[in-house]
């Protein structure tokens, strides 16, 4: 049996996520409609998605999720993290589990019962997983538009984090999508 | 003799800059440690400046060029946009000139002079024309490290700014460099 900090150091968790080119993932009041219509291509989401155990992301992105509407979009498990797990109402079709705790002792937590590819979601979430050393790939699609204000993807770090770049590639509709690592890592 | 709005419509506003991925241009302090160290790699900077008739800066770039010491590093003339012209001390070697006015009008005057093809640098500055809707082309080098604060390239606007993507190239060291033109331009 693998020591227990062996067996977070297999974790990986990653981020997913489209930015306007100032860096924000969605406006002020959460709407995303400057991002490209659904269409035909899906900029390696569904691959992405293959590598995934689980998505760990905010009460406030799951909320938003759900009020999209349609479908529950998700077939892996979802870990909501949240203090008031009375208020997450699991939708139709989700595996949704609400859970509390610094980031550190999440990804303990699901390396304790082999989710070890996690999907973090949601711009507070990723800044505290970020400051806590703990993502360790990020795939950012910029949408060539500035939006001036809204909700950031990043945020203030206690120190430097430095990242490997991995891979570039731009999309006949402007988007242009790059893959980094954690630079310890690489 | 072309009206002077046909005459302003000729100008083509430029901001070339490196970033960190979140988005900020330098630290608080105004350090630049984090950027790469300057080698045979120019990212295109010289091919750049060859299209450029002159650069358009804030007193606070211009007096951080200066802190930087050593030969002065522009043979363009460079406009320093400032209320206090008198503080404006031009080094030697150097083609300066101060200027006050909204960025509209700075375009206009310039343009008036055959200055038409602007380097726009510094923080505000880029943010204020911007926001004016008069950056036409925009190169912006992404630096693979997450700083967490700083000085950011982007601050608020009036409005959405689409732009419409060119080309990306990213380079060995990590650097990955997209090319963005206003999309009424494009």
């Amino acid at each position: 049996m693998p020591m227990k900090d062996e067996n977070d150091r297999d974790t990986i968790a990653s981020v997913f996520i489209a930015t306007s080119l100032d860096g924000f993932i969605a406006r002020e009041d959460g709407a995303v409609d400057w991002l490209p219509p659904f269409g035909d291509e899906d900029y390696g989401y569904s691959a992405f998605m293959k590598t995934i155990d689980a998505l760990v992301m905010g009460r406030k992105t799951f909320d938003r999720v759900l009020a999209f509407g349609g479908a529950w979009p998700y077939t892996k498990p979802v870990i909501v993290l949240t203090t008031q797990p009375s208020l997450v109402v699991v939708p139709d079709g989700a595996i949704c589990e609400a859970m509390s705790g610094a980031p550190r002792e999440i990804v303990s937590r699901l390396a304790d019962r082999g989710m070890k590819s996690l999907y973090v979601d949601g711009g507070l979430t990723i800044q505290r997983f970020l400051d806590a050393g703990l993502i360790r790939r990020m795939i950012i699609t910029r949408v060539p538009v500035l939006l001036g204000r809204g909700i950031p993807l990043f945020g203030p770090l206690q120190h430097d984090v430095h990242f490997t770049h991995v891979v570039t590639h731009a999309y006949p509709d402007g988007l242009v999508e790059s893959e980094y690592v954690l630079a310890a890592d690489a």
